[in-house]
């Protein structure tokens, strides 16, 4: 372990506040240096307890890190870069330019999907570095990634990689399949938290196809986005209204949905909104599966992962498990953090 | 990566060969210090690429180090022990004391179960230190033991484990399910490779215990094999005879497991040869699953493992896929290699 080590936290979503926790926690043998929200940031060689527990609080009550008397702009945070410095993205911001922060020696972990699923061009040097890691991002805490870069490293040719790999639209398939309507089905995912606050960011197939794209450049393939066809969960009479009006037109696919259930049914399936990812391209969209396959075994939000390789080619190597929680994400980002570490 | 390490191999069987060929086709930056069998062994501060293939012709002939004019002594090993030594026991032998190995600074890697699953109180030694690995020990290539470590570093509270860990005892529940006699799915395990040379060795759960024990162990909890209840899939009438007269006898157990098939199908369950790993001790034996699980939905020679931790406590966090074969054996012995380079 490098006890020189020094954090910079970008974001201070629940994600970013457990993972302070976490390394609190674990007595991890390094330094807060910055903490930095889309305001501003909270710069020193080494910020205190005081100073972040006063942060964490101020972030909770939605309050942002500019009304600390304390705080700098957003430009002195490169001031900080530096090659004992690991950055953790856990914002949701889009945009962010990373390259000054490697430039300088920086070591990133990302729980942020958006710079890794950019165009190839500009994401291309993200991938296949060492000291750049993004466990989270797919599949949350469950070790995905560093599995796809171990088999990748020590020479495997990955062929291709099928999975599950929403909680959200699991939860969706399973409500379904229990004879649940797709308006209530959505209406009770909307209401336990599994959605985001506009259910059609989970249902257009937009959050899968960035980590299938995440997943599909880890295993060397530069695709884009383009090079998916992605099928949405609804349909363009539910596009354009405010969320309120959204839900009082769901029912409009009840039946729809309730007979694809069936169908499938009828031939011992069941439906999987699921990714299959190649080195040409990818395909997302429902799909029925054997009712007693690993697959059709899913249940709820669980997320499910197959990697197909030169040397898992009969029985792919499969990893499965929650996808979502902000405990089990922040342990993803935690990981990578003492994977740097060591 | 560091440039200079050194690598010693114990034990020439097809894991050790296919293990040298991988690394030489990463080109893995070590030199070869040793190769070493039961017999003797090869040393020098860099072993050449003829002097390695010719081992590894001679060794698959069936020869024995002994045999070579170059060789030594097994005693004269040790003094290649340092702190750049990396040493990976394939072999099958007992018995090896690694004590000097570690007091030289010597990392090992093992595809060999049984130092770790020694007495407590000689294993304890091997358990929970950075620069030692065994991740092919248990399922194989699959990235059991690495996830375990991950989430035991990471401060996560393993509560317990459930698995499916013999590819051969996995294949013959399929066979039982699928209406093969229990004579018969041994004979055919034992034709098409799957079993040792003497079938009651699978079937006697011990090698499955071996692999509970590593894996309770490395989630914190210093049990022994008394601590587990055993359930032998044959009984004391096929105990103490020849391997040819074992294969007359199996018939006699035909109908009892014919038998179990039946009353779990009678309730929608089939059988699997699990392993429950607590952390106050385990069980290992058949058990009737719901066809429709996901530990039902297994089939054939698959491995499967489901750790249930703090952070992991209603969905568990699940790794499956083939957990033997010579290629991924030895993969997961090169993915141990990789990291204690990094």
């Amino acid at each position: 372990m490098n006890i020189n080590k020094q954090i910079m936290i970008v974001g201070f979503g629940k994600v970013g506040r457990e993972v302070v926790h976490q390394i609190k926690e674990l007595k991890l043998p390094v330094v807060f240096t910055g903490l930095v929200d889309s305001s501003a940031c909270l710069l020193s060689h080494s910020l205190s307890d005081t100073q972040i527990e006063s942060v964490l609080r101020l972030k909770k009550t939605g309050s942002s890190l500019a009304d600390l008397a304390e705080s700098k702009p957003l430009s002195f945070m490169t001031d900080y870069y530096n090659k004992d410095t690991i950055i953790l993205d856990t914002s949701a911001a889009r945009n962010l330019d990373w390259s000054l922060a490697l430039q300088k020696g920086c070591q990133l972990v990302f729980a942020n999907k958006n710079a890794l699923s950019a165009p190839w061009e500009q994401a291309s040097v993200l991938y296949h570095k060492p000291g750049i890691r993004y466990e989270s991002t797919v599949g949350a805490g469950l070790p995905v990634i560093a599995s796809l870069r171990s088999q990748v490293t020590s020479g495997d040719q990955i062929t291709h990689i099928e999975g599950v790999m929403s909680g959200t639209l699991g939860y969706l398939c399973s409500q379904l399949e229990d004879g649940v309507s797709y308006s209530q089905a959505i209406k009770q995912a909307f209401e336990v938290g599994y959605t985001e606050p506009d259910p059609r960011d989970d249902l257009s197939g937009f959050d899968v196809l960035r980590k299938a794209l995440i997943l599909a450049r880890t295993a060397g393939w530069s695709l884009e986005e383009s090079g998916f066809s992605v099928e949405p969960l609804y349909d363009e009479r539910l596009v354009g209204m405010p969320v309120s009006e959204f839900f009082n037109l769901t029912s409009l696919l009840d039946e729809t949905y309730a007979q694809r259930v069936e169908e499938a049914a009828q031939q011992g399936r069941v439906l999987r909104y699921l990714a299959t990812i190649t080195p040409q391209g990818g395909k997302i969209g429902l799909q029925a599966v054997e009712r007693t396959s690993q697959l059709g075994a899913l249940q709820g939000p669980g997320n499910y992962f197959a990697i197909y390789s030169q040397r898992y080619n009969q029985i792919p190597l499969v990893i499965a498990g929650p996808g979502a929680g902000i405990e089990v994400t922040a342990n993803g980002v935690l990981n990578d953090i003492i994977a740097l570490l060591s």
